[in-house]
């Protein structure tokens, strides 16, 4: 935890019984809480709340008790009964429910479109209609991007109150238009900004960040700093968050991270490996195809994954058996017969057979042990061996062993067969 | 809502910073909301909360306000000056905090390993061992997972409070340890079964069911069974939870759903179509070859997901050029040029070409128009076209415009042609 001024503070509820079922899991908080992060907001709490309205008061009552300045709420805007959030958003800001003969009319259009297809007509849509058309008294309607309108609630001497919809498509087409609402934007002009840093590696272990946080520590106040680490996608992120008045201070930590793990830098500026991969293939006009064993096309569904990708994937196989291998990517069977199917031999054959096959610039093999079975002494669960070659000549092999579970380990060398990659195309001083 | 006798409330708190800024998404909520659920229990609330101390407290006691007799918290258990869960928890049952020695002795060992990877030694780790191993007294200490040791707190006349890690492997792992310790056994003895019923559809639009739980509930009293419907993975889920004593109504309901449409139910016992197919693969010794384009070996990657793939997964090729598809799965070039690359016919080559380059049982091709670009007025973005067939003669086609992002798209494509794969080797009357 930093010191310094305070960010203004925000919470987030998020309505809907199945994420209380555990039947689903919860998208719309952490996007809101990045967003409001970014804008600058603490954000003190996410609370979910279920279809009962004493439940979601509860939830209100919480936040506000939390001194925020902010509440943004998720779902209950449709036109059943079950959906309370706009009239329980009213009651908590002692606000009356009103008709809106505007927004009346603009669900109108849309309502008898849904209507038709969930098989709502005559009265029901009537009251339909009408129920997502009474807004609090004076709160700002925000336009429905699918049938419900969202709102803007500035309870007088309380936290301001955003009420978006649900599905997350619509809550998140709909948060540029609650940025302009008069009373969001007066005050997002009270929020100093959070010029946040995102620092990413790749290959560098938490105890190597953790040895230079305390050194930088031990010769700089960063108490205005918050400073997170986690891992994710098998990259270490660095998140750097300074309170109003200290960024000069982040900056600085930011620059001496960078400057003693530069070799294992992904990116400065919050880039993903998917995306510079993507670029330097683009820029430099290059073709990649695979050759997967244990990952099953996984990372040829990664690569994919963009659009236009088309311009830069050339295609892969899953050769999952030997006889695949051989018969699709021209791996020697005396090979696999020698090393074994998992080996950094197979690995390079896969690599080279699908640049081959496919006449790709770049190839990539992956052979491993994914388990839970199947592991030896030598080839032990988690041994993957990597391989990246290029038309022009270049080759990066790696045979690391990788941990967890067997959806951990191929989400884990899918994660390395693209830094690889990266390597390959946009290589680094001496990392490759 | 339903009516009946309520079952008792749980609530539960994550905690951790990175959560409230986005960068990370919770996955401890959902699963413990879920196995509470299963219990018996009515998640009233799930709370996330950083790292300030008065923020843990001001949760717990909100929890506590909502009326809930179980409070599971995750997180905050390490051996840094930030973890103050068992502190924190401690103030809140109103009890002290003492040094355990069976519990010193364990974290001794475990922690001198974890010191030495994250270079803490000599009075720091002496440290941090007195600080796990410093407990709410009388509480009881669970055996740590990885290096920190979960809680179970009984505060006298309030909601018994149990304290679980944050990485969720050791949440996971600690939970059956959980569940035994004899103030969360006494509690659960108390709570009637949840005997919650999941049914899981494909194909099935939402204003079907919404009809057919209207028409139910005109004849029969449903007050007493929470009745949730979601689409998750393409498949339409309806969760049927029935307050005690309502349990055979839940059951007549869950019967009628299922008897008016059998025809695209997938599971009335909460299996998966993964689950379902990798079963129908094995029991006939069957294998599948996939070739794939628009999902670019996203199908195959999540054929080879489970352990004991390779039994029944010969391989599979991305073909995303027309070449690719020529050379390395036979699509005569002309079929191609006279009918495109996204058409029936070549979903039919590229499964036929599968199915003979792998010598698989069953071939399944997906070829289609993922966008966001390449849309046109006959083939616009999201039509896709599949194509199963197996050996012995059996072809199933279809080629739907699925909706959504091109994620969204990719992700359906996956799901649809799982349930056709399914359909294609263990057959339900009149659906194929």
């Amino acid at each position: 935890m930093g010191e310094g001024p305070d960010r203004p503070r925000a919470g987030i509820v998020v309505t809907g019984s199945e994420l209380l079922t555990g039947a689903i899991s919860d998208a719309n908080g952490p996007w809101l809480a990045r967003r409001l992060a970014d804008l600058g907001f603490e954000v003190a709490h996410v609370v979910s709340a279920g279809d009962r309205p004493e439940d979601l008061v509860r939830a209100l009552d919480f936040l506000a008790g939390a001194g925020v300045a902010l509440i943004v709420t998720s779902g209950g805007l449709g036109p059943t009964a079950d959906d309370l959030t706009a009239e329980v958003v009213a009651g908590f800001a002692g606000l009356d429910m009103v008709v809106d003969e505007d927004v009346r009319a603009q669900i109108d259009v849309i309502l008898a479109d849904w209507g038709a297809r969930a098989g709502f007509a005559g009265p029901a849509l009537d009251e339909a209609t009408r129920k997502q058309a009474t807004i609090p008294q004076g709160s700002t309607p925000l336009p429905p991007v699918g049938t419900a309108p969202g709102l803007v609630v500035d309870r007088p001497g309380g936290p301001l109150v955003v009420v978006l919809p649900g599905p997350p498509r619509e809550l998140q087409g709909m948060w540029p238009s609650a940025l302009e609402a008069p009373a969001f934007a007066a005050l997002l002009a009270t929020v100093p900004p959070a010029h946040p840093r995102l620092l990413r590696f790749f290959g560098l272990p938490e105890s190597e960040i953790a040895a230079t946080l305390r050194e930088i520590e031990a010769s700089t106040d960063v108490s205005g700093v918050e400073i997170g680490t986690c891992l994710r996608h098998s990259e270490l992120e660095v998140d750097l968050r300074p309170r109003p008045g200290a960024e000069a201070v982040a900056e600085e930590v930011a620059r001496e991270i960078v400057a003693r793990h530069a070799g294992r830098l992904v990116s400065d500026v919050g880039a993903t490996v998917d995306e510079l991969l993507a670029q330097a293939l683009l820029e430099r006009g290059l073709t990649v195809a695979t050759g997967e064993s244990c990952t099953g096309g996984l990372l040829a569904g990664r690569l994919v994954d963009r659009a236009g990708s088309s311009a830069y994937v050339a295609g892969g196989v899953v050769a999952y058996s030997n006889e695949a291998k051989t018969a699709l990517l021209d791996v020697p069977a005396d090979m696999i017969e020698t090393h074994g199917a998992v080996s950094p031999e197979v690995a390079r054959a896969l690599a080279d057979g699908a640049r081959r096959r496919f006449g790709a610039d770049v190839g990539v093999g992956i052979t491993g042990v994914a388990g839970p079975g199947g592991g030896t002494e030598a080839k032990p669960v988690g041994y993957v061996c990597f391989c990246v070659t290029t038309a022009d000549g270049v080759v990066i092999a790696r045979d690391p062993r990788l941990r967890g579970s067997r959806a951990d380990i191929r989400e884990r060398s899918v994660d390395t067969a693209m830094h690889l990659l990266l390597r390959a195309v946009a290589p680094r001083g001496g990392t490759a």
